[in-house]
């Protein structure tokens, strides 16, 4: 498989839907709910979802897609080529800020990362990443983060995981929040991720992330020394919705060690 | 007193800097503490309200004006022509995201705001108020905040307020944070006001502002019809550090009435 090409693929198409999501700013946007009432979709997820799916199916059929808004594959395996796709990361900020929201792509062999793309819409700013020869902010080669403690670390976390909650202590958040240089919260996984790869944000953490929130930027992780993990310290699982981290590999354990503790799953519940 | 030409001035002054920023990253940034060890300032905050204080005495030495860094004059009352002035709002993103931080600027005449500049560096996104002639974003008018409900508000908060704190009821937080849509944190005040003055954020609110961060942006709150107050309700004051809220009108009441609950302040203690 000739990986240089389905890059050239990859960029061209991501350009193409971010020009298309630009252009929606002047036309009608309906906005529907999804499993919450905060769990909003819009005919333009959709219909970027939809353009990618058509394009990579135009460049080879046995490609399987696993897409946010359902227009790809049911995909029980990660055997094969597979494209995990978000085509708005971060919708709500889509509609009420027109800003902040992020397009997010991996591309995976038998499970394996290949490449990946994290591209901020509005900025016009695309990073990303190649299997075995590092990632790039534009044409600028991404630097590997640099060690520093967590006492220096800015950290992406939403306020809903600081409030009690049921799936983790708050007051080892508590205690993170008194310790840490700052925090963040920017309504979007893919954004937050972005920064963390590019040294702007030190880590990110949620109780509950799919596989399209976080697979283009696994990919990019893995070439700027991010760790990433789920939140008991176990390698992400890109087939089901899980718990997340990805940090400076020198506090990635720490915040595992010290500072997070999941509250024990009920068992034999749905 | 010609307020155009003071407008004129304002706006062409505030892009200069703002070129000057943007170049400043190629070059060397020297990193000291203030009153904490998150307390920053560079000497790019320091150069740049340097610049505006000389641009604005050779502009009328008559004006006064209060700086973040200390540049501009003593100022124990409003009395008069007054610029207020943060040259970086948001000095540590600055410092390690190279991105969201802002200028803030506003222009007094004996305590009544009639120019106000929020200015987003990177973005090179300019909003700005004309007392009595509407605010704008570039050349866009800028509307008048719709109506809406707290349950579909976004809310800027910093996390230090949602946990155990000595200045508010972090209960009442927590309950907030659970009614509303969403919460975000941008890590600088003037960004954050800015969102909320063109309708991408619904409120924001801080426990210790200081007049250079919300200067310029309560001359634009007047103009689109956000409310703005301390945290008891008051008018807020320019020449002191206080509590502060701005907030789509609607909900403004709602915030101060069930949500904010501040902690009797210690008497008789420094």
């Amino acid at each position: 498989m000739n990986l240089q090409k389905i890059h050239d693929f990859a960029i061209k198409t991501i350009l193409d839907a971010g020009e298309q999501i630009r252009d929606s700013f002047s036309k009608e946007l309906i906005i529907e709910t999804k499993a919450s009432a905060n769990d909003l979709v819009t005919n333009i997820d959709r219909n970027i979802e939809q353009f990618f799916v058509d394009k990579i199916k135009n460049l080879d059929p046995s490609h399987k897609i696993l897409g946010e808004e359902g227009m790809g594959d049911k995909i029980r395996s990660l055997d094969g080529p597979l494209w995990i796709i978000d085509p708005i990361d971060g919708t709500m900020n889509f509609i009420k800020q027109g800003r902040n929201f992020m397009i997010s792509i991996g591309f995976f062999i038998d499970g394996a990362g290949k490449l990946g793309y994290l591209y901020d819409v509005m900025r016009d700013e695309l990073i990303y990443a190649i299997r075995g020869e590092g990632a790039f902010l534009g044409k600028q080669p991404l630097g590997k983060l640099q060690p520093m403690t967590i006492e220096e670390a800015i950290i992406g976390i939403n306020s809903s995981w600081v409030i009690p909650n049921g799936k983790i202590n708050h007051e080892k958040i508590t205690k993170l929040i008194k310790t840490v240089r700052g925090t963040r919260s920017y309504g979007s996984a893919a954004m937050e991720i972005a920064l963390v790869v590019t040294g702007k944000l030190d880590a990110y953490l949620s109780m509950r992330l799919a596989p399209w929130d976080i697979g283009g930027g696994t990919v990019i992780a893995q070439e700027v020394g991010a760790a990433v993990s789920n939140l008991k310290g176990e390698p992400v699982n890109l087939l089901t919705q899980d718990t997340f981290l990805i940090a400076n590999p020198s506090i990635h354990q720490v915040l595992l060690d010290q500072y997070i503790e999941l509250k024990e799953e009920k068992q034999h519940s749905k």
